[in-house]
């Protein structure tokens, strides 16, 4: 399409600095907290959101954190608690008095109190939870009753509902005469007489339609309850999925308990990526504020795990020591079949892992799926196969040795695609999440059989 | 904390059958059009969303795809088009009678139409665009006048603004005698005389507040302006960040031009994710619905990327061939420390990307975590090192083999450490994505220090 506009051709301006806390800010910030100047410190935090007050805390020390802290406590807001990585949570939280904690912690709502306590130890839990209201505490335990990772503790408890049969008359003169309407709420539900959920309305439909109109002929078309114990991962997928904005989260008996939002579920699909990628990474939780001693800790059970496959893929070579004594030109060629295969099995695990996260690959797909990686992997490794034929004739001068890597690369690259497939999938089905170690297995299986088929082949044609 | 509720120790329950199209129903729709059964069809695809029928059409083969779609492309509704991967949407368009199409892109809004054919090859995008109303023609090149990937693309122009100075009564009263108010809107935008946004009102607040109040005085905190020509990944970390729900849009001389909704934002985090992801696994664009030929073309160049590195790893091993050939025990555990280093490596790597897609890693504390991570690998590094040394000795029963290849581990994961956090931070800041090829490089550095050290240090300490 043509539009004669200039702007087609220019990329889309990055400016990173609207939302990052800039280098400048910060310096500006740690110097008022080494002076000792509150009222300048306030002045250079005002313009903050908490949210970046909570990336600030992140990213300096533990020594300056306890000095900017201290210095900023009378301003402290509950939201920067929220906002906060959990690895420094209870760091920070040890920092505030126990009258700001309180103060901090009841402007609150409660799914953000529930969001806050629920990796603190005990204590602390137990602390902020006296500090609550009665009614406040009372919503924070009943949410906490939900397994850790629900709807039941992702969802307001605040909800604006209508009965069924109202007009939009009797919402809006209702709405108008509530006291304690929530800060945020975008739909009113409409429940029967046993306060099960049967509709959304939306706000902006009840200002566009005449007063007499019934609520039920408003509804949205698209309307999905939550059961408080569903996986919150389900909940944002379904948010992502049916473009929700907000829905109802019903209990045991399919009543109305509560409403979750999609800032929430954004959130929860964020952290989700967040966990995929790290565990592809074989990382696992972890976050820029850990300490050092953390963070080696953290990354130690992986490398062991990987470590010993590491051994296995030794032991295969160490059948063939009398092989490459001979023809030490396979120990210089043996790691370009296992880095191959390794690579090629990492695509095809990533594309997996991906795609069962999405739901996009089923019982109906997954045939065609492996199939199509077993024979994409057969393709690259003939194609490889080729080059790598060649490089071996011409390094070492040898066809035989060509032809030996070439046959080694295209059984590794089709190996690599089947594994690259198969693990994750066996792994979702026995409910093990694939990004989890699946990355060590594919690793494992195209370590050993590229060590093994371009060896083993070599020993059988060499000698 | 304790709430004597046996809910607490149960994980939530997973009902993926809630939201995947279940096999069952994939195999039913399949059967009906094998029958060339409409009204069954019809029935059996009309309990499905949009956005499932487009995943039903991802999952089954092409051949399939063209027979469903003919056979139920009366009841083809624009919306599936616009959920469906871009991928076979081409495809798709091509299936559907002229009518059929018009039918279905003339329900669309402008922003999905937009965001339905800006990949489309010209042919199509013009068929599409000859269909619409000249109202909604106009919209699309207006938008499609903005750069791929921007702000611009990707907001409603439709937008429901009040003068600043209006109250509570005068906006409900317009609101109320408004015809068309956009399907789902949230805030109304306060606007001052030069149609510059100064604020937004939730329709909540409006909803609660008295009709004389000012609207000023009921404007939320929070409030963000976004330039038409931002990148959309900047605008969807603005909503995660910030907890947006819906902003507005200006141009170039801060006029009111449209509004982004949180919807959106997730969509453009949820692909940013996926890009990220694919990009670390060296896979690019793909999908699962991909041919075999596409998919073996794009991963073919990261392959020969890595092999190209490989090779150089080879290069190292090949100055050594002396050395491995007196002592093979060499060539059964240079692996190890090779391995071993990619994957500290790609640990470090992945926090590094991850940080730096969520801002996490900036300016302030750049320095910190490269020190961090360099003592991190030096510390797991002198673990496997006590490791090594030992299963080297045990192994080989050589003291000597187990110095060197405890040396080599330590030099190699501290090497790692520093590689896995620099070469991504270099790339940022060269403004490449850093996701799309450290890996590559991390790895070859793994790999050419770890056999540069094993090999070195065993040609001194052996010969």
């Amino acid at each position: 399409m043509t539009t004669g506009n200039d702007r087609t051709e220019a990329e889309p301006t990055r400016e990173d600095s609207d939302y990052t806390l800039d280098r400048r800010a910060v310096a500006a910030i740690l110097d008022a907290v080494e002076a000792g100047d509150q009222a300048l410190l306030t002045e250079l935090m005002e313009p903050l959101h908490q949210a970046d007050i909570a990336d600030l805390l992140e990213q300096i020390g533990p020594y300056d954190r306890e000095r900017l802290i201290r210095l900023y406590a009378h301003e402290f807001d509950g939201e920067i608690l929220s906002e906060l990585d959990e690895s420094i949570r209870e760091e920070v939280i040890s920092y505030l008095a126990p009258n700001v904690l309180a103060e901090a912690v009841r402007e609150l709502e409660s799914d953000d109190v529930v969001d806050l306590i629920e990796d603190l130890e005990e204590p602390q839990q137990e602390a902020i939870l006296g500090v609550l209201e009665d009614a406040d505490r009372v919503a924070v335990e009943q949410a906490m009753a939900y397994p850790e990772g629900s709807a039941g503790r992702l969802m307001q408890r605040e909800v604006v509902m209508a009965p069924e049969h109202w007009n939009v008359g009797q919402a809006i003169d209702h709405l108008r005469a509530s006291e304690d309407l929530p800060d945020q709420f975008y739909h009113v539900v409409l429940v029967d007489p046993r306060l099960h959920p049967i509709g959304n309305v939306t706000l902006g439909k009840l200002m566009g339609a005449r007063r007499e109109v019934p609520l039920r002929d408003l509804t949205e078309e698209m309307f999905r309850v939550i059961p408080a114990t569903q996986d919150e991962e389900d909940v944002a997928y379904a948010f992502n999925q049916y473009h929700l904005i907000s829905a109802p989260v019903v209990d045991d008996e399919g009543r109305l308990a509560g409403v979750i939002t999609i800032d929430d579920a954004m959130a929860v699909l964020d952290e989700e990526h967040e966990e995929d990628i790290l565990r592809l990474a074989g990382v696992g939780e972890s976050s820029l504020s850990d300490s050092v001693a953390e963070t080696a800790k953290r990354r130690l059970p992986w490398l062991g795990v990987n470590l010993l496959t590491a051994i296995l893929a030794s032991l295969v070579i160490a059948q063939f020591e009398a092989t490459i004594a001979q023809f030490v030109a396979l120990a210089v060629l043996m790691p370009i079949v296992a880095s191959m295969g390794g690579n090629a099995g990492t695509q095809s695990l990533t594309v997996a892992v991906r795609a069962l996260a999405t739901r996009d690959l089923t019982g109906s797909n997954v045939w065609r799926v492996i199939r199509r990686e077993l024979i994409v992997g057969l393709l690259n490794g003939l194609v490889f196969a080729v080059v790598m034929g060649v490089v071996g004739l011409v390094w070492f001068g040898s066809p035989v040795l060509g032809y030996v890597i070439a046959a080694a690369m295209v059984i590794n690259l089709a190996m690599a695609g089947l594994a690259g497939t198969v693990i994750p999938i066996a792994m979702d089905k026995m409910g093990v999440d694939p990004a989890l170690a699946s990355g060590t297995f594919v690793t494992t299986v195209t370590d050993v059989v590229g060590f093994f088929a371009f060896l083993g082949l070599a020993a059988v044609v060499l000698l």
